[in-house]
């Protein structure tokens, strides 16, 4: 059996690696444009902090340890053509910078290439000193340029775009971040949960503008500086962190049918033509809650639906679950993070809603070093959980966990009140703040009840 | 409505609390043996240690606090006489050294009576410098000791054993921890993760003898040493952390039914005799798995149930919860913790299981500070998952929550492995250790269905 991968993302090398788990025999070849594989590009920000040492760090493993486990790696190759019906591929591959063309036969393809980043179309945008961060490249390109730099915009207050801003603000730089809309991660938190992380960057010395668009960058050679509105905020660093797109243009080539957001596929992760399969930040997924599609960008569902894609190619039938988009960050001392929907995208999907709200402590209250803990429950009117968001300076992830699972479970804020938690003083409360914030859930139920 | 409370700890405050949230009007008394109320038990050690600095923290709340609540808090107080038919209660209070009898009607009655430290039958038993850890009265009396001790013997390895034997190795004192089985913390972790639990106490300087029992204490007056097995074992400071029992002479007297471990109550937490609840380290649980009477001496179940107590007190009829025995411990930088069954206990109860295990990171394998963490999950053959340990240097006890809620919520393995858990590279790894363990015991149950 042979199997061609295109991306050598999470998506791409668990692919890989998941095949080569079921299958001893499966010829397995990953092509990426990418010059490293296998690295976390969610990474990329904390080399910029000085949290992580260098780029090297975060590449996770060489082309030629899946050599060793029969994973050919082909980096800098490009796909040339597809000829789906003779299931065959022509690639360039370049090797002491020379390209040379190839071919190759597959069974199975499968497209894991990614997302690229999305500049919306203002003047200025090629200037030198204008940036977009996804590659370990990007990362090394800004690391260069930030060091001569003094004053940075990052346009875009995303999760990337946040990380980034505190990473250049450790190098020192005077950093604003400029948001078109009127809060920050707008995904992810509702606006009262995202003013917290807005003032703990604030407090940190980095300076936010929300609900104004770029309107230009200003520069000769290199950026002075954008227009914001009718300001100009001076700036010699520029990073457009304004999203990212999914990469669907082989998947059209190739006639694969595309959805909203991405690449359609079902629940075997295959696209609608049989044999191609995509995973990643490439593809469409469907909401847990509201059963839409959806996008799911992030590592840690490229590498589940890579499973999924993995064991049905070699002929183990599973399905992939929707998604909750369980997600995760911490920016300096600060972890945030959210599961299911937030009140406003509850609403805005037409599904009623109430929120409990909790502020507690990550530890018993005599507890030194106990730490500010901010919770927000989204529960429907029969009570069922469907999202959740907390905010603190320790102890996030594992919460934003269990929530995922309440709510893939269906749980109420009735049954929750009512569940069982570990305690220790230098490690929680006696009752958890999801506890609290499940127990204002259900008292405001009841007064909508009453 | 009058209500009487007996016991001024989590339960007994607890369930005051929650009848004075549910009814503006009730009567409350709380009376208690002991002079301070409110106070946190398992923080006592920690103020050996010196993570919290003084007793006086430990203390959430004065009985004034209470009365401005219309909670009636009677400290030092004794219970004389109970007419459980006229419904009244004769007591002493103890005002400026003097003792007063005095008497109450009432409704309702509550017994939140807790525990009392058991010690083995042994000779020396009652030299000086011999203590048990109970009450912040206790922790006054062993420091006050411990300030002038060099060699310090804990008898017993369960939790509060444990952390007293660190607390007191902070101290600066020569530590030894004697317990009579062939593992610390028996009932809580399996063989395997408890010896790890061993090698970070015998790291921090603790000597720990497995399989040995107390022979008797040596001493004239004051303790010098105990005689374990046929060893002398110097001390001038000996800890007796044999047990808890279950405090129910009070329960016996009114003629309460009591289980095979101590109070028995139904699912409203009502004693044999109606009108009379218990709630707390007096009461008797059901175990969610075995269905089996046990006993659940924690707080967090305390507080649990004295929810339950308080409602259906005031008319709201609600139902406990079975226990699952969600527990976490935190000595020095380790965290540990278990919920459910262990293997042993599984195995002891005549379920068939298997465990899955994993060894992997708290962090991103690159990220600076990542931990070690190990997993073991246990399964029954069905691959429904009915305990979970993990032992780390961080992140233990959300993880901890998280499984209590999958075993309570009947989770598998097999669904474990696709369950949603959030990711970024500070707080994570891409595949949470917890999945990791899981997809171990998927294999497990494979081989054995192979």
């Amino acid at each position: 059996m042979n199997v061609i991968i295109i991306g050598g993302g999470a998506g791409g090398l668990s692919t890989a690696s998941n095949i080569r788990k079921y299958d001893d025999d499966a010829q397995i070849t990953v092509i990426t444009r990418d010059k490293n594989v296998a690295y976390s590009p969610c990474a990329i920000p904390y080399v910029l902090s000085g949290d992580v040492r260098n780029f090297d760090d975060i590449i996770m493993h060489q082309p030629e340890e899946y050599l060793e486990r029969g994973i050919k790696v082909l980096t800098e190759a490009e796909v040339l053509e597809i000829d789906k019906d003779q299931k065959t591929i022509k690639y360039i591959l370049t090797q002491d910078k020379m390209r040379y063309e190839r071919e190759l036969e597959y069974d199975y393809l499968v497209m894991a290439t990614g997302g690229a980043p999305f500049i919306p179309p203002v003047k200025g945008a090629n200037l030198k000193g204008v940036f977009t961060i996804r590659t370990i490249n990007d990362g090394l390109k800004i690391k260069e340029w930030a060091e001569k730099s003094r004053k940075a915009v990052v346009v875009g207050a995303g999760l990337i775009g946040l990380e980034t801003a505190y990473g250049l603000k450790k190098m020192g730089l005077d950093v604003v971040v400029a948001e078109m809309v009127s809060q920050i991660v707008p995904r992810l938190l509702d606006p009262s949960m995202a003013r917290l992380v807005q003032n703990y960057l604030e407090k940190e010395g980095i300076r936010v503008i929300l609900g104004r668009s770029i309107e230009k960058i200003i520069g000769s050679e290199s950026t002075e500086g954008i227009l914001l509105g009718d300001e100009i905020i001076e700036a010699d660093l520029v990073i457009m962190a304004t999203g990212v797109r999914p990469e669907t243009h082989l998947a059209e080539y190739l006639g694969c049918e595309l959805g909203k957001w991405a690449i359609k596929v079902n629940e075997k992760m295959e696209t609608s033509i049989p044999g191609i399969y995509a995973v990643g930040d490439c593809v469409e997924v469907t909401d847990a809650i509201t059963g839409h599609p959806t996008q799911s960008p992030l590592g840690s569902t490229a590498v589940r639906q890579a499973k999924i894609a993995a064991k049905n190619i070699v002929g183990l039938a599973v399905e992939v679950e929707p998604v909750l988009n369980a997600t995760v960050a911490k920016i300096g001392a600060l972890e945030f993070g959210a599961v299911g929907l937030t009140k406003s995208v509850a609403t805005h999907n037409g599904i009623f809603v109430i929120s409990g709200k909790k502020r507690a402590l990550t530890k018993a209250r005599y507890y030194p070093g106990a730490k500010r803990i901010d919770v927000k429950m989204v529960c429907n009117l029969q009570g069922r959980i469907i999202g959740c968001q907390i905010v603190a300076e320790e102890r996030v992830a594992e919460r934003v966990d269990t929530m995922a699972l309440a709510i893939a479970k269906k749980v109420t804020c009735y049954e929750l009140v009512n569940m069982e938690f570990s305690y220790a003083p230098p490690v929680s409360m006696v009752i958890d703040p999801i506890i609290l914030a499940a127990e204002n859930a259900c008292e405001k139920l009841e007064e909508i009840g009453g």
